[in-house]
């Protein structure tokens, strides 16, 4: 139970526990530090690091030597990590990476640069080197740079019995593993077997006959999102890595795979609000560059709504009224259209919105759009009218309301739905899209009905 | 590789798959859809089912009779699940959920009426019945609700090989695990044991010395999102279940944990866009009746907003210009306020952002809602000095862009915060509190510091 442990009911860190190792730290106290933090799990460790100040962080990694866990540093942001493995000499980091499962060794090395990567990659024995460079020369974000490349696997012809006894022999074996993988000489793929499968079958059973197909198999180059998308559609837990000639190169696992769907989710969640890949601990100067964009893109498109405005000035000198209402009419719109989109972003990333359901999801948010007009245009309609003491006010605002919430039900699901189809990312420009379609219709037609109304053109 | 099954590249259904499964729907062709779709993944028949019109849906399980898969009915949206198991006679329902693992039945079970659930489950087998009740009877979103009641669990005095020939003769054991459980007589949990190990593990061992404390067993009343972190945290692949007694109940297995995790980061995404529990199967008054709280409660933030216009009502008719930039200023500082909001309610939910960080994290919001507000500024101030030949009214909006910026970093993330704080859910409502804040003191800015300048008080 977490209550028990470092952390308190909440999730955070307990004080005492924070205050126990910045002491030691401060008192260069080895055997304490190797105490508290050396039994604790990777992640816990990685909590630890980013709660701690820059320089603790380096003194704790230093005082604790061997003892440190380099696993831990694939749980911290990466400006964390790269300014620690930075400040350590490049012998130590290749001392410590041999420790580590291949893929987080990678994990680690990905973000070095190129010539520190080299350094490090020479100082270790041929087989590590071999394998980590393969991972590495993948593209990033792909499976073959997530994958473990230790794995068991066994001839077909041989027996449960045979592999059973050359698991309790060989200590080579990963740390961990839930399946095992039957290959030819060549070292290709045959298939997959489960460990269950194996402890439920008598020992003279051959492999091949309890293997499964690996219908699953991820090619190493494939994406990492689309191998996320492939774990959670057949509910894997772990996937065999092939490499162009459908040799077994490597094991995917769901942990990783965990990671990454946290962090597609989150891309889309920055994505639509407007921020980048952007981490806590980036400074001012990193965040600002990384917003701006967003900021400046936006600021035109307000330019473009505030022109619309200008068409009106004289009418605006006439009826003030209309340019305290007008916000009104075109952030409602803002807001209907954001729900549609949300929802459009979502089910796109999720695949659940595609050529089957479209026309149906297409015309029920037209309804939406149409019902939640109707009722909007009534609530405002009347508050205004009341406001201005003119029911001509009123019915103009409706008249507006119900067609900008219309437009924004449009926008917000034909907006991700085309830049989808055109190959754009629908999360990251969508908002600015939607918002400046609902500002200048809502501006429009409010302002524009008004000058109508009243006879001002 | 999907590439080759019933997905195209893009990973939507063929139309070629399609039509052959609805043609033999409409020649009621029993063989051909067996056939057709009796091979699928439970998640494939789930797409499909998704696909086909409520008729077609309804004809497919009825033809399929017992071939058909009813896991699969835990990939489907809600409304989908319940149109079609309502629409079944509860004899059939208790036919096929016996099929099921314990944990798919009481997916399917927990949406349906009181009613329904007592009938199908008096049609159970004893021991069948006791065990989906008690899942049951845990609160909705629990552990106890997700856990699978099958598993395998041994006594600490067996040895290995005893207990590898008896998942060898034993035809009861769950269709899948990847761990097995070291339990007292009375049931209570005394450690686990991944299958790599056993098979690493001489036959003369006994359990118990190879057998780990699980320090990470989940009580079945925890909520499911905090199980998840769990997982998370611990890279774990499966977990004890336990009731107050510390008694092993059950197991949560990471395929489960995995569609958590995704429901809860879309959870964030839709609370973030103000939608709330809505499926795209919804109907239009289904889905206008979710949105429409959101839109109100806007509305009133709208009106709010408008107020303080009204307040320079006289300014606005003397310079319309204010009116055409106003809504400039407002919109800038909501983008960005946005921008604060969405890192922070996200880093909230992945308990990235807690006491040892915060004070940090404001400062530099802080900082960076200064910087891009002098960079907005000076464009902002250029452009609407120009635009109405006014320096006097380039500077206003200048100034009024960095305060409005300013706050818009401290609501973006204050807010959250303090929602956070207060025990309520910082993505439900932070939008509407963050808008309405850069809005008024937008406007007010603005429309008070021209009001000022020009001495139009």
């Amino acid at each position: 139970m977490i209550e028990d442990g470092i952390y308190d009911e909440t999730g955070v860190l307990r004080a005492e526990f924070l205050n126990r190792v910045t002491s030691a730290i401060n008192d260069r106290d080895k055997a304490v530090l190797t105490e508290e933090v050396g039994v604790l799990h990777q992640s816990e460790v990685g909590d630890l690091l980013e709660a701690l100040s820059p320089e603790q962080r380096l003194a704790l990694v230093e005082l604790m030597g061997s003892a440190f866990d380099f696993t831990a540093l694939t749980e911290v942001d990466e400006a964390i990590r790269l300014d620690i493995v930075d400040s350590l000499p490049n012998a130590q980091i290749a001392q410590a990476v041999q420790e580590l499962d291949s893929d987080d060794a990678v994990y680690i090395l990905e973000d070095l640069d190129q010539e520190d990567q080299d350094e490090i990659l020479a100082q270790l024995p041929f087989t590590e080197r071999i394998r980590l460079r393969r991972s590495l020369d993948y593209p990033e974000e792909s499976a073959g740079r997530r994958m473990q490349t230790e794995f068991v696997a066994v001839p077909p012809f041989w027996t449960v019995g045979q592999t059973i006894d050359y698991m309790r022999e060989d200590s080579n074996l990963p740390d961990s593993f839930s399946q095992i993988f039957v290959i030819d000489p060549s070292f290709r793929l045959l298939g997959a077997i489960d460990l269950d499968r194996i402890l439920r079958t008598q020992r003279a059973v051959k492999v091949e006959e309890i293997m499964h197909e690996t219908r699953h198999a991820i090619p190493a180059t494939m994406d990492q999102e689309e191998a996320a998308h492939e774990f959670e559609q057949y509910d894997l837990l772990s996937a065999a890595v092939v490499d162009e000639n459908e040799r077994l190169v490597g094991v995917l696992t769901i942990d990783d795979v965990v990671d990454v769907i946290q962090e597609e989710a989150e891309e889309d969640l920055m994505r639509l609000g407007g921020v980048g890949d952007e981490e806590l601990s980036d400074t001012v100067l990193a965040t600002s560059r990384s917003r701006i964009p967003w900021l400046l893109i936006n600021l035109v498109m307000a330019f473009l709504a505030a022109s619309v405005i200008g068409l009106f000035d004289a009418t605006i000198q006439e009826i003030v009224a209309l340019a305290i209402l007008m916000p009104i009419v075109a952030g409602m719109g803002g807001n209907a259209g954001s729900q549609t989109m949300t929802v459009t972003v979502r089910a796109l990333a999720t695949r659940d919105l595609d050529i089957y359901n479209a026309g149906r999801i297409i015309r029920r948010e037209i309804g939406v759009g149409l019902l939640n007009g109707l009722i909007l245009a009534s609530l405002i309609g009347l508050v205004a009218g009341f406001w201005f003491s003119s029911p001509d006010l009123g019915g103009i605002i409706a008249v507006a309301m119900v067609v900008n919430l219309l437009v924004a039900a449009l926008a917000g699901i034909m907006v991700p739905l085309l830049l989808d189809k055109a190959g754009a990312d629908p999360a990251v420009s969508s908002a600015v899209f939607v918002t400046t379609i609902t500002d200048v219709v809502g501006f429009f037609t409010f302002l524009g009905l008004a000058t109508w109304w009243f006879g001002l053109i």
